[in-house]
């Protein structure tokens, strides 16, 4: 069961205007993933921003995908917001067409989506948005590839419907039990080595340990490091140190053998 | 010189959430007129609105186009703001690139693109933004109407660069000797009846009235008359009958046989 | 027990930029009613508003109040933003004092604060959020009235610390068996008659009808009539004649002899 | 005319949301200065921040200055927005009301204000805003210091009508000739002991060297070092200590005997 291979994403592209979040770093970061999770402006990032990021991945031969978040800059996208579905829906689209049009504009197609925080918590619990955002996908861009965590409610809808997927392995968050990761509202710096640990044997046991002590099996696609934990290039360089000793390669959704 | 088919167009979807903004009745102007301006965002209009707008374009056969304008809502995007070209370039391809998405989910393409308020000024006046904006859409979408005035900045670089345009005559404002539009922060009411015979006479005598008291040759293939100006579906209105009387069909940009 | 005066409230200066809301007749309501719940700034209007409205209310001797919303224009406030509460208490400070500026300008002390929509349904509702507000505002403004429902839980706290506060009925919404508003996202247009015999009898009797079909008694000290319910005018006028007839005198809360 | 004291003021709180600006060093920064300019949320800084940066203000006996932007986040304030005078100074005056709510909260009074960045350039040229904005402070709070340039158009408005003004050197920005500064977008790292050199001067000396190569004399009351300026608190550190060396007193705008 180990892999042969795994995507690597990270956000990408948040700051707005001349504000900088995290470590300011993608430069740095880029040719260590393989899957670029590009913010679209609404909790993040500015089109300026978003050209130079989608210019970045094309350089670097990295899969770009479109980050949509909340309309709420403030709480940077992580705060709910008790909005219909429709209402919410019509958000990542409109965000979806802005980063899809500086691809285009780089000769680009796109290769995912992935919702940004309190949206991507809310598509993995909520049956009417995630039914709404797979429908609209199905029409838009069928082949789009949908970031979600495996047996969330997004995961089971687009599995029906038939939209192609990317199930994620979070390196530098907590699981409990019930498989779900432990929400912090900031996370503190974390060991690299740790981490690297952890993502190598999530390749090839399918194992990781929980808050509560003991493992549970994970079934993933992609590996998602956040640009915003404290110390994210330390973090990357020994996750894909880990991965090369492992003899995984780190390749973009485009390129997986999906299941 | 008589025309006998004219583009008519009128900037749609300008609400933003709840809120209005002119008489509020987009519906009973969207049959009137070939071309719509949907705002995209920035300057009004939102998501929902967008979606909905670009459905009743659809319903009503009307060529669908982005309405970009500047990131002031408070202002609606009348205000000028002084900054660099590919600042505002990129505010303007975010939000085609917005609109696009949802045309795609409608099955629709694009007709045209038209910058709202201080920036249709800034391009039609700026060499390095009219250049940043017609080289964007040549490598984007080459066949995309751009909506400018006769003899601008903007008209002339498209022109050598082949980016294919659609001249407008202003309806609902008054021109000057220079053939310029006189500028007013608030439009007052206007007499349907005079409108129509200006637009008639425009049309098939080529000739304009000026505020100095004498006329003036205008080139164009589109009659614009704005839905916040008051009273705007009367305007609509009388002005499709003084067309009808002289048998000058009103046909979208993509219908017109454009110099 | 009838009621010999009583606060007539209404939300005012709800437009934005050259937005309007409703039936964008502040000039028309002021007169009428003895309170002005203000928008401040962020789920609707503006600065240039504010002002004029802050103008309108001291030319017709109205009680000026801060009406802070959440920061969700797309939505008006209406969608709860699941926020820490002290995020939610520096939102409604920075409003407040932003108000206060404006009062200040023409001379004018505030008379009362009220948070609107989904913010005005969380201070009802949680403990955190009210006990944040109310021990801030017995820090910056002792005297300062808050506007809320008898029985919720910033009317607990509020009387507990000693803050006054005025309690609403109201007029052009529906009560449940419990005494709560039934929640609407769009409010109909109304009998203005029905709405009158309601407050009348309300003020006479203390006493309203509920969906259910039954009576139950309700305790208050001002009348809210929300300026964007279709027809708010017929609303209110019926609404002044009825308690005219009664003879119930409309005046602020100022001058209300609170329990 | 050596001075024997001096005012040093600093930008402060422009962070926004989980963003930073500059090196994110205001706890450091804040025991060096004595006035601090506290952004007010339109061109930069929150509620939260701006309730955090008071706090440590007050913490360190440095005066609370309102340092209110132009509605431009995306370009930081520094684009200029050509609105009419009442719009502008409409939206001084709501962050002007912001922050002192903020203040009253930690029983402190506001000292001053000082307009940011294009906002700024505005009121010290243009007749109309200066003139607005001097007489809504005569109204509202004649004894607030403005922060202005020595000879500006605010400057003379406000010695005309009364308000008292505190004139500012620029420690990190170049003089040319005529006594401007010499505009940069982004300001490169500077060498502490030049500028600390240069302020000693200022102040010892009362001149400063242009960039034409000829010495001009300047006039001030307070020196401005900015903390977006790439390695801010090297240079409050060095410029402390040359003025130690000069025996020159830093002292909040409150405490100098202005001219």
């Amino acid at each position: 069961m180990k892999k042969t291979q795994i995507d690597l994403n990270s956000d990408m592209g948040e700051g707005f205007g001349p504000w900088t979040i995290g470590d300011g770093v993608d430069e740095q970061l880029m040719p260590l993933i393989s899957s670029a999770n590009i913010a679209t402006g609404f909790h993040a990032g500015d089109p300026n921003i978003m050209r130079k990021t989608v210019g970045m991945a094309r350089q670097h031969g990295v899969g770009i995908g479109a980050h949509p978040g909340l309309r709420d800059r403030q709480g940077f996208g992580r705060r709910h917001i008790d909005a219909p579905a429709h209402e919410l829906l019509h958000d990542m689209l409109y965000q979806l067409g802005a980063l899809r049009e500086f691809a285009r504009l780089e000769g680009l197609a796109l290769q995912h989506i992935k919702p940004h925080g309190a949206l991507y918590m809310h598509v993995a619990r909520d049956e009417a948005l995630a039914l709404a955002l797979v429908e609209a996908l199905q029409r838009i861009d069928p082949g789009l590839y949908l970031y979600c965590m495996d047996g969330s409610t997004v995961h089971r809808v687009a599995q029906a419907l038939g939209q192609p997927v990317v199930r994620e392995f979070y390196a530098d968050r907590d699981y409990d039990q019930s498989g779900s990761m432990v929400f912090t509202r900031r996370v503190a710096a974390l060991d690299p080595e740790r981490v690297a640990r952890k993502v190598a044997r999530a390749c090839t046991e399918g194992l990781v340990h929980t808050v509560e002590g003991r493992d549970i099996s994970v079934a993933f696609d992609s590996v998602c490091i956040h640009s915003d934990t404290p110390g994210a290039l330390d973090l990357l360089r020994a996750t894909r140190r880990a991965l090369d000793e492992k003899q995984i390669r780190v390749v973009g959704a485009n390129m997986l053998a999906l299941a």
